[in-house]
């Protein structure tokens, strides 16, 4: 078993030690995001972390109903002109808290005497280090090159910080149940890519999604990516309709992320309009008969924990009908230092 | 000649006749950038004027020194959880005014009693009509599905407030000159993908763009999905190092916007990179044997209204290796209502 494939297995446990171990600190946290002065989240990221940072964008906007923003590294470090941030709750989130852009907007924050948080993997990194508060991911030591376990117990850290703000104890209960549900999720997801055949040919694909999993779209699009070498893209369903679709050809095939929750309604039309393109569908669903079907009973709140699963799996059998080296991606580092 | 190369065409006077009506107008509202309640910048946009509102995310976001957030309008309508919006200046751009999602960001910010501006080419629109402050963009009647002068007029209005906002001569007299800047650059791209040759096989390809040029990248693959039908992506030349690089085969076409600036020394590491990998590259640079040349001269904030300018010509002659007809790219319509 690869090395990428181990690490994949271990995310329920990761998530049961981050849920263990951080919970009450994370409660503690919650509070930030009620303080009166904060207006609005700015968020850093980079690669995966930024796919995790669009569940955030969704869920702690909810939670703290004030939007969310992703800030512009390239205005703190290439054009050396960081803006005002009264009113900020800044988040830092890199998964190894060595890039040096996103601690540079948690340094700009700290200066001007702002709150933030850093959400990593490595509590004695550069970024931990900046951040006033850090709470770490506990994923253990990853090895792999793409993300996998770093990149669930990402959302893990962003679902502890909302039910933390929600001081509600039906969340906690549903997070409580989402390592046994990711558990349930790998065993249906390993059988159902077991059942993917024809796929040896493919020259990329789209992955679409709308809402909270609109961050699932792009990360599972970066999986297939990293581990196939394959051009997968991600649209959100409302954009992609917009002109974009212009792309999708007969036979082209498309990852539809459709699970329970309001943004169903919209899926299930986007699929409509692709299934009359006659693209070459892989749904996402709850339903019994969807291509990758997701365990039922997980509240839409929490569905990125899961709808990741399918996706992780597919790259990896992608990457196996193009015989790629899923532990030595060509050309690619773990840990990148962009400025 | 086609409908939108007759559009495209059209940029120059398009431009030169919003800059001679509304930069009055735009000089009052530029104040509303600077207003003392004013903490962040919230864009609601849709499609290419969700590629403007990224020009907007780094020029508006120096001008004021306030970070810029898109909205998620999924929060507004499906999820129906609206944030609180104290501390926003909300700016909706939408070249028809016809989007319901945006008017939704819009109607809400009025009924907190925020500010709010409208970017579109409609003045009698729904959008508009809601908005406090209307920049109407003046690029007369789009007949086209897709957007070529409504898009130049988009980044034209966001320079207008930009140039309004730092009350500084020399920006509006930079501005002043864009027009005829704009149609040497026309003359010359016009020339340059006249020469592009053997691009009649492609399967798709990936324009890279930083800083104030990241939604330039995403505009010039938009505009060549829609146009040719051939699968673009864009991607900023930070996240792709990051990874989905691993994609980027021998031979796979790669548009790279490097033009003078903070942001040519990233372009010019990516750009080896992607040579060491042996992508076709089309560089859009001011450099003599760039293949897509720029006119000299353009100061860097202003250069996204003449990059776009090549990729719209590429897009032009890639839609004619493919045979597609430009005036109706298969299966798309002029305005989406997506809610």
């Amino acid at each position: 078993m690869s090395l990428l494939e181990r690490e994949l297995r271990e995310q329920p446990a990761a998530l049961a030690r981050l849920l263990e171990r951080q919970s009450e600190y994370a409660a503690e946290l919650g509070a930030l995001l009620h303080r009166d002065d904060v207006r609005y989240l700015l968020i850093a990221s980079r690669g995966s972390s930024s796919n995790a940072a669009r569940y955030a964008q969704y869920l702690l906007g909810r939670a703290s109903r004030v939007p969310v923003a992703f800030a512009t590294p390239s205005l703190y470090t290439l054009y050396e002109q960081p803006p005002r941030l009264d009113g900020a709750l800044v988040v830092g989130i890199s998964q190894s808290g060595e890039s040096p852009d996103v601690k540079a907007v948690v340094d700009e924050a700290r200066r001007q005497g702002r709150p933030t948080i850093a959400l990593t993997n490595e509590p004695a990194s550069p970024l931990a280090l900046s951040a006033e508060a850090v709470l770490p991911l506990e994923a253990g030591k990853e090895r792999s090159v793409a993300a996998t376990k770093t990149y669930l117990n990402s959302l893990g850290a962003i679902a502890l910080l909302f039910a933390a703000s929600t001081r509600d104890a039906q969340a906690w209960h549903e997070l409580a149940r989402m390592p046994a549900q990711v558990a349930a999720q790998l065993e249906r997801s390993v059988a159902d890519s077991a059942r993917i055949e024809g796929y040896g040919a493919i020259g990329g694909g789209t992955v679409v999604g709308r809402g909270i999993n609109y961050g699932s779209a792009f990360e599972i699009a970066l999986k297939i990516r990293e581990l196939s070498g394959l051009l997968f893209e991600a649209w959100s369903a409302a954009d992609l309709m917009h002109g974009p679709v212009a792309a999708i050809a007969p036979d082209w095939p498309v990852i539809a992320i459709a699970p329970p929750g309001p943004a169903f309604a919209s899926m299930e039309t986007a699929i409509a309009g692709l299934a009359a393109r006659r693209a070459r569908l892989l749904v996402i669903a709850e339903a019994e008969d969807a291509a990758l079907r997701l365990v039922p009973g997980v509240p839409e709140w929490l569905s990125p924990l899961v709808t990741v699963i399918p996706g992780q799996l597919v790259a990896l059998r992608l990457a196996e009908f193009r015989g790629t080296d899923v532990d030595n991606p060509h050309g690619l580092q773990k840990v990148t230092l962009t400025r």
